[in-house]
């Protein structure tokens, strides 16, 4: 499966797009960061994420984007422009029918590293090498987003399991036991 | 001038028009609200709220966008949702290259009522009082986005002067003082 990551940010945010199956060696298909300039108005720096994002998804065509689930409580100052900035990569997705999942970050430093509590030197390290590429990608929010790729990637069997498990639990509209009718030909 | 107000919110973003100038009297223009259902994926609603809010800006053709500028600090649970819903109210806008406007909940506050900290039902009361409706605009997020255009449209004057003051005090490329070349036809 082919996967964009997004580390959402106002200044720069992070683009990584990953290709591969759990269990087999992946592959970096693009990485790069989207810059707005911090004096510029708001909603002319939303309009420049989304122009960006527009053109990552336009090249990569991928089948699902990962973003990075976005926390009031973590960095107040920072914290609104996240969100933001995350709201325009789903929505740019959505409205392309390109599912979106949500990952927090301690469960992609726990994917790439083996802990949730991992810092950026680890996370940047740990990509290197998953992707097998020359040097870590810079800046941080660059290798972020691959790290975002690379857990959704690695995360999506289990996930699939847990979301049959709950349709299955769920009571449906047409009972899991009803006979199939055969349309006559 | 005629002004569009966004209450921002995912399950109910409140959108009120307002047209006029401060001095005179308001007329109100429309006012709704965009729904969206609570355990749809966040991404769909996030389109949604963009389809309907560009409903709105081809119907009313407004003159500039008055969104509620989000703190992180406050309801830390919804704030999240109210901050990608006004992502994308401002997005809508600026696309459009309609200017945005922030306003704090106290600013509309004391803009309508004298009082930073009125209630709900007090704004409210103003709102009808101030655009002589024949009641106030149910749901409240409707009637606060009314408020918000009607704060904008009296803080307009005021804004612009201290705009013009800040430019005039910022050294600019092209000196105030600069003999204006005629172009010779």
């Amino acid at each position: 499966m082919r996967v964009l990551g997004v580390d959402p940010g106002l200044t720069r945010c992070g683009i990584g797009v990953v290709e591969g199956v759990a269990g087999r060696p992946l592959t970096m298909l693009g990485v790069g960061v989207v810059r707005t300039p911090a004096d510029a108005e708001i909603g002319m720096r939303l309009v420049a994420i989304e122009q960006g994002i527009e053109a990552w998804l336009d090249e990569h065509k991928p089948e699902l984007v990962a973003v990075e689930r976005v926390f009031a409580q973590h960095n107040v100052r920072t914290v609104m422009g996240t969100a933001q900035a995350s709201a325009v990569a789903m929505l740019c997705a959505s409205r392309r029918g390109i599912p979106v999942a949500l990952h927090t970050p301690s469960e992609v430093k726990a994917a790439v590293t083996g802990s949730g509590r991992a810092d950026k030197a680890q996370v940047g390290a740990m990509v290197t090498r998953l992707l097998r590429l020359a040097a870590p990608p810079k800046p941080a929010d660059a290798a972020d987003a691959l790290a975002l790729a690379i857990c959704h990637i690695w995360r999506a069997p289990a996930l699939n399991r847990l979301q049959q498990a709950h349709a299955a639990a769920r009571p449906s509209r047409i009972p899991a036991t009803a006979p199939v009718r055969k349309v006559p030909r």
